[in-house]
C-alpha cells in the first residue's frame, strides 16, 4: 500500500542521519524504535511495547531503590567505552551503591538532528551489551531530537530500579569515627581516558577508562561482612575521590585523614596528570568504589574486594576521624600533611 | 575559613547564570542542589542525600511499573505550563496508562551554561509544585551542564515508578473487535498553545496547554468497571490523537472507525488549527486520554470520565473494527470517509 511506503524502507544505518520525524512520535520515531532501540535492547519488559514497562513486584522483604544519571560525556567515544556503556555503568553502580540489586533501566535520549545513525547504532548496540553483561535489562525508554546546534549528538539519561533488604542500611551518612577507608582500585582512569582524547593526547602507555558495572563486586564485599559493617558506599565520579570523600565527611560530620602513599594510582595517570596539571585525586572514576568499613570488619571487607576481578587493587588509603570542621586530610608521600578540598576552580566539564 | 568561602555566598537567583561549574560535581554542585532542588523537592527520600533513594516496598499483590520520558519543550515556557510542570505530569501519566498508581519520580537535568538561574528556579518550582499537587514525589535527581551552543536552556528527563494491581492487564495490544473508543476531552490545546506561542500568534481567545496529571481521573475510571473492561489507556501526546489510535490498532491488530463529528475540540483551537494549516487530530495533548473500552461497559466508563474534574468534555468518539490493514479511518463531517494516518510529513518539533 503506497501509504506504508515509507515505513517499509529501512533505516539507512551506513549514512543517514537523525532527522526532526524522529523525535516527532509519528511513523519515522516507532521506525527508529523498532529497527534500533527494541531490536537492540530485547527483553521481555520493552516488548511489551506501550508508554511504561510492567515487571514482577520486588523480592519479599526488600525495598526500592532508584537512582538516576545524566550522561553528556564528551567525546562520545573514549578509550574503554562509550556514551552508551557508561550510561549503564554509571546507573547500575549507583543503584549498586545503595547496597541494592540492580533490576531495571529506563533511557531517555535527547538526539541531534544531524547525527549520524552509525554513530547512534554503535552507541545503542554497546548500551545493550552493557546492559546485558550486568544482566539488568533496558525496559522502557524514549527518544526525542533537537534541532542542529540545541544538543550535542547524544545525551542518555538513565534510571535504575533496584531492590534492598528492608534491613541493610548504607548511607555518606553513616560513617563512624574510626571507619577504616577503603578504595577497590586505582584511581583517576577515566578522567584522564577522556580528557586526553578530548585534547588528542597520545601517551607511552595507552590509558584507558575503568567504566565497569560493580554491583557484583559490592555483592561480594557485603557478603563477606555482618550487616552493618559497611557503612558507606559511594562510586567517586565526577569531583574525584577527593570530591566524593569530602561529601561523605559533610554527610556524616566526620573528618578524614588519608594516606598519600596509601592511594592506589597507576604510573602512567601519575604521568599524564602531571603534564595535563591535574591531580588525580580529582579526576573521575566509573569503574571503582569507595567503602567506608567498621575498623573491625576492615580486613575481610579488603580481602573480599581484593578477592574479585573488579577489586584486584582494592586498598585501604586511611580512616574517618573526628573533626568538627569535617575536613579530608590527607599525609603526604612526602611527609607533610595537607587539607583535600572539594573540587573548585577551573571545571572538568563533561567527564560523564 | 577561606577555603569555605565560595560555599557560604549565596547563589544568586536574580541575576546569576548557569556555569560549568554547577555540572562539575563539585562545591558549586552541591550548592545547586542543596539550594535549589533539594529546597524545592523536599521529601524524606531525597533528604537521604545518597547517590539514589530508598523508598518502601511496594504494596502488597502489586507488580511495578517503570515509565520514562525526556523533556525538550521549545518554548521553555508556554501557556498553561512550563517544562517543569509538564516534566512531571508527561511522567505520572504514562505510569497512570499502566493502570497503575504512580509513587515515585526521578529527574535528570541537562542545563545549558549561561542559562539564566531565575529561570531554572522558576522551572524547579513549578516542577516541585506539579509534583507535590500530583502526591508524587521526586525523590532523586542529577544535574549536568553542557557548554553554550550545546544544550538549549534545559532539557529534564523524568522516571516514574509506579505500583499497579497484580491481577490488572492494560496494554495496547489488548483492544478487540467491537470496543468502544473514549477520550477524555477536548483535543489539541497542548500543541496548539505551544506552537502559537512558539510563532508569538495572538488568538482573540487564549489557547491553554492542558498539561495536567490523570492519574485521579484513571482511578476513577477503572473503580467504575469490572477488572478487564478498559483494554488500553494512552495518553495521545507527540503526534496527537491520529498517531496514537495508529500506535494501538497496529499493536492489536484492529483497525479502527471514528466518527469525526463526536471528537470534541475547542472551536478555537479548530480555528488556530485552519490558521496554521494544520490538523488537530495531530496537535499533541498533556492533559488528556483515550480508553479504548469494553463495549457493555463504555456507558459506565464515560459517564465516570465525565464525573471527574479532568473528564467533563470526554466522549464517545468510535469503535474498534476488523481490519486486516490495521487502518484507523473516520466518517467525516460531511458524510465522506477518510483513512487517519501516522503523523507523517512535517514534523511538529520538540512539542513536549
Amino acid at each position: 500500500m503506497s501509504i506504508k511506503k515509507d515505513y517499509i524502507r529501512p533505516l539507512d544505518f551506513k549514512n543517514g542521519r537523525v532527522d526532526m520525524n524522529h523525535g516527532a512520535g509519528g511513523r519515522a520515531s516507532a521506525q527508529l524504535i523498532s529497527e534500533l532501540f527494541a531490536r537492540a535492547f530485547d527483553n521481555e519488559f520493552l516488548r511489551q511495547g506501550d508508554d511504561g514497562a510492567r515487571m514482577p513486584a520486588l523480592p519479599t522483604g526488600h525495598e526500592l531503590v532508584m537512582a538516576t544519571d545524566g550522561h553528556v560525556i564528551s567525546p562520545l567515544f573514549f578509550p574503554g567505552g562509550d556514551i552508551g556503556s557508561l550510561a549503564v555503568h554509571g546507573t547500575v553502580n549507583d543503584v549498586a551503591m545503595m547496597g541494592a540489586t540492580p533490576l531495571y533501566l529506563s533511557a531517555s535520549f535527547i538526539l541531534e538532528e544531524g547525527f549520524a545513525l552509525a554513530d547512534l547504532q554503535r552507541i545503542v548496540h554497546s548500551m545493550a551489551a552493557a546492559a546485558r553483561a550486568a544482566g539488568v535489562p533496558v525496559v522502557t525508554g524514549d527518544t526525542k531530537v533537537v534541532e542542529q546546534g540545541k544538543g550535542d549528538g547524544v545525551f542518555i539519561s538513565t534510571t535504575g530500579v533496584g531492590a534492598v533488604p528492608a534491613g541493610r542500611r548504607l548511607s555518606g551518612s553513616l560513617a563512624q569515627v574510626g571507619d577504616v577507608i577503603l578504595v577497590s582500585g586505582t584511581m583517576g582512569e577515566h578522567g584522564v581516558a577522556v580528557l586526553s582524547k578530548r585534547e588528542s593526547l597520545e601517551f607511552e602507555t595507552a590509558i584507558e577508562s575503568d567504566s565497569a558495572a560493580l554491583h557484583t563486586l559490592v555483592a561480594a564485599l557485603l557478603a563477606a561482612v555482618p550487616e552493618g559493617a559497611v557503612r558507606t558506599l559511594r562510586d567517586p565520579t565526577r569531583g574525584g575521590l577527593a570530591t566524593t570523600l569530602n561529601e561523605i565527611a559533610r554527610q556524616s560530620s566526620v573528618g578524614m585523614m588519608l594516606e598519600e602513599s596509601a592511594i592506589p594510582i597507576l604510573p602512567q595517570v601519575d604521568a599524564a596528570c602531571e603534564l595535563l596539571g591535574l591531580d588525580p585525586l580529582y579526576m573521575a572514576n566509573e569503574g571503582k568504589l569507595i567503602a567506608v568499613v567498621d575498623a573491625a570488619h576492615a580486613e575481610a571487607a579488603l580481602a573480599a574486594l581484593q578477592a574479585h576481578e573488579r577489586g584486584k587493587a582494592a586498598a585501604r588509603i586511611g580512616v574517618v576521624t573526628e573533626d568538627p570542621h569535617r575536613f579530608v586530610q590527607m599525609n603526604t608521600a612526602f611527609g607533610g600533611r595537607r587539607v583535600v578540598d572539594w573540587l573548585s576552580g577551573e571545571p572538568l566539564p563533561r567527564i560523564c
